[in-house]
């Protein structure tokens, strides 16, 4: 019997500890809240990762062990945070938003949508503790991998360094989720040029407005992050790594700004929605006009002789029939030299 | 006779007094002015609740008892204050925006409202004052109950963490309220996206809009005041209650986000609806330009056959008639063609 | 002979006295320029108000006897300023705003108007000096009448709070105004909402939003202006003053923000307006599609059975005519049901 | 020979000196570059006007003469600059933009347009020199006649008073351009309320919004530049004259905040243009629909029984014809009605 | 065999190397990267130019070579920084954008587009190292040649001066980009004056508002690296060259100010665009309306008079054909009254 009997198996946190140095590394891949701690102590730097955030008594467990301050535990908890840093005695909160991209099967959503799910850091001495919402998140397997050979250049750094990376991993996904939008952008720009204007395109661009925001809200928070951390005092942070920070609050400050880019160019194609629309009522109304225009006299002239009086002398004469469509003829060229002179078409 | 005689019953102000440490507790349900302050000073922390601002005399005398400043205490008779902190030599006035959503019955308004009241708080030592417009609001309700509760952790903490607690329902409410309009705004969206353009609709989407600017307003101030109160450096704040402070200012900015979120949505909806009227205005003239464009000439044609002219060799020639309607479908198809190929169904 | 031989009377400057401490007061209801400055000096507190602008040796022999830099009397000189505080040595020049709202009778004006004059005072010690541009403005007598009563608080303060007590009955204007302007939008909304789009209610709201311009320009400088003196170094503001000074801030400010609501709430009606209008023609082409959908077939129909060809058999048909009138009934029916289908009514 | 041979005649900078103290004057109209400086040097103020900047060696000559930065030489070459000022070892470099407007005699154009020039000022101990680019510019003849009057303020003052006093008649200058934009603008509001709207119209509108760029971009900076002159801590201002540029200051201010009301004004004017034309779209539509909605089936009446079959027994009615007037005129008045409550007219 | 055997031929980074004093020069145009140091140390000033970025193993051995850091040598690779300064130990680091024009042949396109590459500088004592993309850029073979000329300046001045030269070579630039898109912003405006409104121009339009987007990007963020670099406490950055950088500040604010200039000229053209095809939607329906006002009343009385009904005594008048005639003449006159009445032509 564990000691979480109380929790669904499906939402059991799961735990797993690495602790390494240049020379040394030690992986539990499935460890107990109250061991964790022991664990990621045995070597220069610890690493704790939870993946999973309902399991109530085994974050509490490891705040506990961890001496997380119950604010910190509460945002852990939460998975709704803005991105944050927040200073406590024992260690640093930092909270950010993890992006991917998601199309939806049914095509009548807005098309690509940006998923975002929270990553909590809490940062201590030698001790980093990462939490994560989904039970089979592999964001950070990649890295996992790579700690395991001796070479790798993070290996022989502290603990700061190993949170700089996973930092650095998530804005890397931002770089792609701004990739798949600017390639939606694309399609959508081509979709407007080429098809008819059609609400359903409306709505797909007004929905990449949407995510826009979504991305604007994880983006620009980390960026203060991140400058924070770089520029703060905390005694965690060592002047080697700030220098990393800062290359990655210029990462962060590029995505903001692709981001504005993306917003402007979503309101260029609304304005062009807009104008195809009011063009082509414009060009519609210019033919029904020119036919309205032309046939309206002719229909009425033809109708002067339809009438049934007794005494009209034109419908007696011998080329009045002629003479009629002599006068059609002309009043049209006439209608469509006006036309042409106010260059209708 | 009470000191209030000339006070009408239903606008006296209703004041309760509670007293309490870690280890005692004493409630006061309806208490007089004059005995407030002395009740409140039982133990280490006093909490004196008025309710109803419409008692002259009452706030007068409690104002005077507490050595309130004279503008504090206009402040609080006038119930439209921006939130604000005041340090006076006495105390500290807090005041805030409590929010409550209110849906009107009749369908002709703007359909939810956000309803606002003032919430002013003078922090002294050790006694907190709160005064709500409102004899009957029940805000505080449930902290009242649980204070009763020994473990509560309020009980253990100073006069300082029981001003965060009261702040912080009303920043719970806020949440409430955010997302009783985000449901707004899902149907609204969604009635945009089914039914028929529908003026009432735009007022309905305005009318969120207004009452986004009151949210604004209760929200964007707020955050200024808990962070002026979490950095300053006013002695009746503790250390402690701070890193609180500092997580309610991040859920503040957390709905002030929130709200500019749901204002670009709303000016997203807005454009939507415009498009949408353009749309179907293209539509309508489309159908009404083919229409036209087939039928007229069509007309004519029968109406130029329809004259009455005796000399028309057409209308004898034996095959005139069918030949008329071979002209008509020819230039009816042509017409259908010459659409298609402009793409125009 | 007086020494104003060369101002024509009308024009001439009104000048009254008042000094006074909590004892005493004397009032000077019409001085003479060289007078005034001794008589001001007879308590504690002198208060010179000066109406009207144009009489220039009366503002150049005040000047000179306040010792006013000459900047400073250009400035009052001319009442185009914009509300401002500047530091001389011998005193400071506050100018700020008055507000009165004015409907003109003509009706096609914008229907509520701002009428903005300037307020200058030179802050010395012990005298105040204010000059108001109109002879009649009647802005001050209240205050005037209550300084006659020894109770009043106002009496027993320093120059500086009178300052601030003639700056707070302007700001209390701004409340007025702002109310009489929300009127004016509620009724302009209802008209909005009420009755025909139409072009003069359009320009009433623009002329609204003109107007708009016109008291941020007087407010937000004089928040910046109150700002300043009641963070200022300025000796002649005494620290009990700057609670007031402070308070006052905070009115500006919420003055400030509902002039930004108002503007808000004035964009939102020029957008319903257009939706509005855009709206209607919809509805029109919609009704008149229909009907030329319907009808132009129709009366195709009828104009080939007029055609006056000898051989048309249908015409001898013993039903050809109740057949065509059932054709014509079935074409009606049918396009009935498909604009029912596409929910055009 | 002169020195100037390889320069044009009409190229020639035309250069005079005036140096002067409160006792002194002396102008020297057509000043050699080599002899400029001894000569303003003569006594406590010297002031040396250059106009006309394509005369490279005169330049040249007198930037040798006056130790000018080869940096500031040439930003007074290029008469482009935006309003900055530039500390140097030698002397303060202010460049400002001069502004005129003019209104192009071919009536396509937009209207009125604003000419803004350069002036460029190096204010030196105690030799001030200014360089204008057109040869026949008059802007400072008045001061200079001024000057020659001994009773002359600026007689008294240092040189730092001087380049304060060219300043301020170029902002004096900038007051008169806006009067002037404040006509057109009026001018153009009344067209456009009395008038048909006309794209011609739009265009002037949009031209004027044009020229608003232009002013913004010679007074914004300007507002900086006096700014820092009058809070720097440069020794050639002396605190006197700081007041004289503070005064400046505020008239800057006072014009940029015209130039955003001015600019407001005509956003607010292209509202009403768009809207106008919305609105008459809409009276134009309603007028054909109602014609349409009348006419349509009136006219399919009368084409029914226009038909020529042989069985059509109302056409031997005795009432027949009588009948059909009856029904149309209940038809149209059925659609008046109808109309009529729908509020089309 | 050459170091580079794994790097393409026509990948390989071109390296030359210049050093300099005010007497000496000495060039090597296709240099080793690992003679490259070397070389550039000969005399006072030394260039290292490496074109293309593409040949990974020469990179690196600059880098170690000029001890240049990981991330400052990812960055050089990645040409997609966005300007920025980074002080390393061993040097700064400046990344920057070089614009040109470019016209695409197929006129479908954007019409001009801006081309923005990177230029990385890394500026060390006494060898400045510049990276460029494209290994045929011709960018700085001007400013070379003129090195070679012993009376040049920079040949006088520090490695911080000819960095200063290469970022105002870039500037330099910046303004004829900007001259190109201010001819093109004419071209189109001309042609929205001229022509009628065609979706391609709409489409032009939004595409040079796009390139602005790109202009902003590359010189909004070198404004604020040359400030920093200006105001910089970097040794390296002589007090000399700093008067050379503020100027060079100064343009890029006149570069970033015109850039907003034609941003808000692009707004307007939309403006001036969408009113132009409201305008013409305008004229069009008025011209269809007044058609169908005058005919279809007409063509109604013809076909009144065109039915069969047996007794329809009007028939077989005298002069009943005639009376109708002058009716419906009547009718006419009072329709074009009525329009020029209200003034629709």
């Amino acid at each position: 019997m564990t000691p979480f009997t109380d929790t669904l198996p499906d939402k059991r946190a799961r735990i797993s500890v690495t602790s390494y140095d240049a020379a040394h590394i030690d992986e539990t891949p499935d460890c107990l809240p109250g061991q964790a701690l022991a664990r990621a102590r045995a070597h220069r730097v610890g690493w704790i990762r939870v993946k999973g955030l309902e399991d109530v008594n085994a974050l509490n467990a490891l705040g506990h062990a961890l001496e997380i301050h119950p604010l910190a535990l509460e945002d852990i908890h939460h998975p709704d945070q803005r991105p944050k840093v927040d200073v406590y005695d024992h260690g640093v909160l930092i909270t950010l938003r993890t992006l991917r991209t998601h199309r939806p099967e049914s095509g009548r959503g807005p098309g690509l949508e940006a998923v975002s799910e929270q990553l909590a850091m809490v940062l201590g001495d030698p001790v980093l503790t990462t939490f994560l919402e989904r039970r089979d998140d592999e964001l950070f397997e990649s890295l996992q991998e790579r700690l395991r050979d001796e070479q790798s250049f993070t290996r022989k750094q502290g603990v700061d360094y190993l949170a700089y990376r996973l930092m650095d991993i998530v804005v890397d996904q931002y770089f792609q989720v701004l990739e798949a939008f600017g390639e939606e952008l694309d399609a959508l720009s081509d979709g407007l040029t080429r098809e008819q204007p059609d609400p359903a395109l409306m709505k797909r661009i007004q929905g990449v407005k949407a995510e826009m925001m979504t991305l604007r809200r994880a983006v620009w928070p980390l960026r203060e992050v991140v400058g924070s951390l770089q520029r703060g005092d905390s005694a965690l942070i060592s002047e080697q790594t700030r220098v990393y920070l800062r290359d990655l609050q210029d990462h962060l400050t590029y995505v903001a700004e692709t981001i504005d880019t993306y917003r402007e160019m979503i309101a260029g194609m609304l304005d062009i929605y807009l104008s195809q629309i009011n063009f082509r009522i414009n060009q519609q109304i210019k033919v029904m006009t020119i036919i309205a225009t032309i046939f309206m006299p002719l229909s009425f002239i033809a109708g002067v002789y339809g009438m049934n009086f007794h005494y009209m002398p034109e419908l007696y004469w011998r080329f009045g029939y002629p003479a009629v469509w002599l006068v059609m003829i002309a009043m049209t060229a006439g209608m469509l030299i006006w036309f042409r002179a106010k260059r209708w078409f």
